[in-house]
């Protein structure tokens, strides 16, 4: 008796990722810039280069990297009302760059650095699922773009980036692991988890939720698995895009 | 003896307007969204249409216009901090954001709207001057498109757009008069003035301030004559926008 | 055929202004003080002179003037909750605020100010109509009498006040351009223009806002006239006031 | 030998009350308003009479009586900043406007006054000492005056007021007992205490407080006689003022 | 024929107290703390030593005194939403917190204290009436335990500690007098009384209020002798603890 | 040669927990309460009922679970400054209270709790390392009891709860993996993970998070194991707590 198979939205096989675009540079004033899409996903991720450290870091010869979020009002199917007009930033928001701002942390020498800090904003233009992990995926590269034209100007040594990071989510979904949700399979997922990784494979963040029930071990590396080879995939996308552009920096 | 020439930034000849490029539906979920660019300012301008209005129109069968207004913190060459971390919108937000919905209302019909609410949220991506009059120039396309699904979804009746409403910047720089201000020139100008008009050449809205010198009613109308002309430009160019994708949707 | 006239709210001709009343001096520990009645509407005007300037002035040699506005609760007919509870001061008042300020500043040399700011506080005792106008010329009078205190103490140079400034509310009502509304007609005007003048004529300030139909080049210039003729009766009342108290400072 | 003498600020005897000027009706919009002023100190109050009550009133067929408290910001020697700046109001407001509420409910009979909220707005116009006490005998007057609308009106039976209440405050300044204190004895005041009294002479409220040194009984049953004297004294002026008030308005 | 007479909550006759349990020393990081417990209200009091002192008394060389009240969100039997949350102290909160401020700093010698502040934090785990009182009574032991370590480390000299302090309630319930009013008493006092007296009986604050019906002076002796008799239990308590912990905190 | 040893801060052995010791009951008036202290650390947890649902449960047939989490101000070695003063829970704060939430959602029935919601409070009344993980697993005791309250009282059916849960922190510290870290082992530790398992050995969540270097998977199965030893010992614990006081509350 043939077995049912649940279909993805976008008919997407278990294990596949959506479709990737990446536009570097779209800001005139930033220090770094560049627009992700990924399926249905936007995000606008902007590197500003500040000199100074916050308080807790005075003197002590180090940088800061951190991290805004925020989604614009009509990304979502329904408006989301203005967080300014709100008065704060929700709980999610602050979670989220945390997340992003500790994931960047983590593949920066700040000795290296030196006493500036560089702040990623991510700026959810559309979204459909998946806007932390997109964000910091994207925000690496705005990252590495900031970190590169310091180099350039000769006010950091190399060697300031220790690795790439990107990020991914998987998830469990009618009892199937399915990589990169989108935002239906998102609210269907008993279990939703978002991993960070650097270019060597190492982890940075895994932060896994029962959303109903919950998990076994055996199920954690599964999706650990998945979600390694969806970052390995980012990773190259993100290596050939820092060379090709700096390859046309050179030329021009 | 030949008179000294001031070079505009863009070497534009003081009565010509920047380029502009408009892109259509930029955004899957709103239901109208317009990303206009004219030099180096970018607005994404979303339309939401929400059941219902504010409770001081509650039973009065009439329906609602109104803007929201941001600029993204890298939009401008310094960063600016978001709002959501100050509290709340600065007095000039909400200047400009009152701006905006009154000149939205200045050309519908509300009670051919019917009771809901369209929402603009102008969120200004890249600022080089003249944001708010680009976001009421972008606003006014959003809204069409907006209208334009209601109508075809046979919710309200045709006319609910009275009018096309267009805006545009005037100032006086070292004595000349020059339309469409970028950044640099707004910092120097010794009167600002935004005018909104309709497509058929009314006045919505004057607001002429002298930053240092006051100026006389003669000025006053060279200023308006020059901002007419541009916000007739732009009145066409809003026309055909909206024929050509009209026209394309219709063929789709 | 008789022509059906409409009657002004107090039987006032088109081009007439409301009676004024000035009371300088009322407050005991202010550097200048007014309060100014206009009709029903009447506005007590505070300046305060405090060393120091606001940080973007910092080291610049110029001084600063700026304005805080508010209603007290039971100015109106309907009670309006105080903004301290609120947490913020509204949109409305921050607009407004900043118009009175930009007002004082447009007749002031900041240079010969020196390095000290002078706050002019505008609190409403009662309201009909007209109270930001009324504020801005009750403002100045506080103004002149503070910097006069200033220059008699020997701390400013003679000529810190550059021009005197007044302003007035000019609107269209079923038809008809009146001067100086009251809070029932700014309620029934199609069109409603605040100008602001300096007492050589110049333009300060021009806001004119269709609350319902746009209106043409050759109403904005009717409106204009008006407005003006009006502005010169309170610029003279203003000289008259000023010179009949110092007149008396001295005699004291 | 003789003793030596510490003279009060303006050579009044310790037991002294400051002149008192009472001027009822100065808004036009109020249900009930009254400007007094004592010494330097002179309090805007304004009663509203609204329909319901707050919730935890709701269904009790009892009306409320409610204070709220401010200082215009140049009615002090330094300017005090806006509270809806400061985003709230502080501590010692609050404790203010519940001291002129709960002083205000005492002579209420609340179940007569029927679902209706009476709000006291006590806005200071300019401080010299006393603010709060001062309010609360302006606030019965304005109290007085609404609800003696409310009865005209037929809204109320008579007898919603059950006395009448006033306020005062006395200190202990170098050792000797002072009535109504200014704003320089009060700052030098070894103790503060406020009393509100009702016109048959019980004690609605009483507040003392050791600023330095603590105090005996015997101390504070001197202190109190010296309040009663001075409160029997606002009660004659609350008592004459209200009849020539309400004998004027009966010959109008 | 004899009278009816009413019974308190818990049996106990009209003029005692509470059974009071008291807990030195709960905390490990606290300069000074103390658990106290009167019948159903348990508070917990922390004293925090920091370096300098606020503004307004820099360079006075003097200390200063402050204490923070908050009430836990289930120590009431209707869960109370936290302030955090409500995003300020309320008028209440900041009412109590200023008075057990006051408290402490009349029996302290603040030149003595030298440029150094101490904070109080009274926590109320559970709440059974009084919780302000129960605060003061508690702070001191904390504010002694921890000037007792300045002293101990040579850091202030002896005497900076003037006098102890404690405080109680007295109310009328049903017309008669009764010291320590619990929840259900305080709900139902026609007069609400605090009184905070220091170990040698002289006043420090005295807040008085009738919640329904006015008070005669008599009565006013009446509750305060009646409060002054429980305050002296609790003084000569605070003395044995103080004395038993410092024993045995010599005998180490 | 002998391999140096780095030594726990209390001697413990790696996988050995903090003593752990558990009040029940000890809050007078919520439906549940514990205190619960591991080592250093101490909190206490209260369950609150309330009828009704949040807004979006609305008509689901469905309760709700929620969390808020504080620490009292001297809980810490450094007193922190209320969140009530600063205007709003930290982001810190939000994302342990929704831990929290979550934790306790993933073992109840929600449909058989009914339309009621549950809020635990967890008050950190001392502070040494984990207080998020504490907090889960007293709130847990605390969520039982007032559920077994309401099965008690016939509100709702048996098998609201579908198992137990608890929480505990691992780390690796200088290379070695801890159980349970305390304040200062945390704040050495180089990778810090934070493990909400059942009763029943699944996982609710895992939060891992590299503070310096990131991490391998072989090195994530580590830790997990070591987690699983200590939330084992806890949920043995639970049992038999509940147990102990179930047995006493018959008998009573």
């Amino acid at each position: 008796m043939p077995q049912r198979v649940h279909r993805r939205t976008d008919r997407r096989r278990p294990e596949e990722m959506r479709p990737v675009q990446i536009e570097m540079d779209p800001l005139l004033h930033a220090e770094g810039s560049v627009q992700i899409t990924m399926g249905g996903t936007r995000v606008l991720c902007a590197a500003t280069v500040e000199p100074g450290v916050p308080p807790f870091l005075k003197g002590k010869k180090e940088g800061w990297v951190t991290a805004e979020y925020a989604m614009l009002p009509r990304s979502a199917a329904e408006r989301i009302p203005r967080e300014s007009v709100r008065g704060r930033p929700s709980g999610r928001t602050q979670e989220i760059q945390r997340l992003i701002g500790r994931s960047m942390r983590a593949v920066v020498d700040r000795r290296a650095l030196g006493e500036r800090t560089v702040i990623l904003d991510c700026d959810v233009i559309q979204a459909d699922g998946g806007t932390r992990t997109v964000s910091i995926t994207g925000a690496y590269l705005a990252l590495a773009r900031a970190v590169g034209g310091l180099q350039e100007a000769g006010k950091v040594p190399p060697g300031v980036l220790l690795d790439s990071v990107a990020a991914t989510s998987v998830g469990v979904v009618d009892g199937r692991n399915l990589l990169d949700l989108d935002y239906s399979e998102d609210s269907a997922a008993e279990v939703d988890m978002n991993i960070v990784m650097t270019g060597k494979g190492r982890i940075v963040e895994i932060q896994g939720t029962a959303e109903g029930v919950p998990f076994s071990k055996r199920q954690l590396n599964e999706m650990l698995a998945l979600a390694e080879k969806g970052i390995r995939r980012l990773t190259r996308l993100q290596a050939q895009t820092l060379r090709g552009t700096s390859d046309r920096a050179k030329t021009r």
